[in-house]
């Protein structure tokens, strides 16, 4: 028997809000699979086995999350790879950009990029539909690995000092990095941002609030950063 | 609240059962998460997204797996990473020795490969006590990805048949490797041997029926190459 779809709500009526659900669905799906790949490649860096698995263990949650979102968006009639098609380069820039040196940077690369998207998507959740809105959230989850990852990083600071102001620099590098790709994404993706700014029958966030969101996003890098006992 | 243990019964009180057990859940935990890690390096040669995420799924089924072995560990009081450390020298030279040219050679390294140590460990599987035995037929339960597999490889040969040669070569390069690398785990673990051919109260196989084992392995390997279109 097929598994019984999710019904479409009305919204999806509006042609340009499926489209930026759509472009939505995409975006979180390729990071997803992204984020796995560079975490297995992170992984190689690991000093032991153990620390190795740990991070296979994030690699795989990042799995779980891409099936959700690609089986979404079978659900609602869209090629998955299609959708994810116009994200990739995003993301291989970022990635590029971004490649950690050795298995620390790696680990605060997952924590601060699995932070970071969790509040911009978590921000984006509340103008989606409810179906919609449950499947980001319980995407964005975590991958419930930020006690390893504050426990290593902690501990590397506390043996090498030094450590800690070369982290401090890698988690701004990241912050801005992605702050710069998410701007693209946005501007080049009318649909995707007008899920946030909303239309007509749909009230969204306005300039001002676009801005507040951005604070509140920076504010939360800040705390993260200082969890890992670094300096944002 | 701890998880309640899976209760130790009596053949256990047998060190050298115990001995041997954990040898056996600790290659068969090893090799999961060194399958887990190659597909994930294999996975980076898949000529598209759709395949990548295929293959990343087949990498993720092997996590999963390797972590039921290292839970079980834990609740037998031993460390999990000391109880793989005798095994990882053999997959580390059976992976050198069969690194794929290609994304279809990974793709029948994981098919041919993860069949051989299902029919391997099911054999012993009948060996041990009943906990120990419902783990590994659970663990062994298969990936679920040949059907995956067999498509791409019989595309590929239907594509270009010249793929079939190279790829029966392949697979007996694989099932030699596999041989020697079990062959040698076997002369150099006792207590994992003793599972196998039992002691006073626990009768196991002679080596007539070690033989006959060997030969059960073979065909079923056979079988499995003509599933792929390619001659053994």
């Amino acid at each position: 028997m097929a598994k019984p779809k999710t019904p479409k709500p009305a919204v999806f009526d509006d042609p340009n809000y499926l489209t930026g659900v759509v472009d939505l669905l995409g975006v979180l799906c390729y990071g997803e699979i992204s984020a796995c790949e560079r975490l297995a490649e992170d992984a190689k860096m690991a000093p032991d086995l153990k620390t190795k698995v740990e991070i296979a263990a994030m690699a795989t949650a990042e799995f779980g999350h891409f099936t959700k979102l690609r089986d979404r968006l079978v659900e609602l009639d869209v090629d998955p790879y299609e959708a994810m098609k116009p994200f990739t380069a995003t993301f291989e820039r970022f990635h590029k950009q971004t490649a950690p040196a050795d298995y620390l940077e790696g680990l605060v690369k997952a924590y601060v990029g699995d932070g970071l998207a969790s509040d911009f998507y978590r921000e984006i959740a509340a103008y989606l539909d409810e179906n919609t809105r449950e499947l980001v959230l319980d995407t964005l989850s975590g991958t419930g690995h930020s006690k390893f990852v504050i426990e290593q990083v902690r501990g590397a600071i506390r043996e090498n000092p030094r450590v800690g102001g070369r982290l401090a620099l890698w988690g701004r590098r990241l912050m801005g990095e992605a702050l710069s790709q998410a701007q693209r994404v946005i501007a080049e993706h009318d649909a995707l941002s007008s899920v946030l700014v909303g239309s007509v029958d749909r009230p969204g966030m306005d300039l001002a609030g676009i801005g507040r969101m951005f604070t509140r996003i920076t504010e939360a890098h800040t705390k993260r950063m200082e969890k890992l006992g670094l300096a944002a």
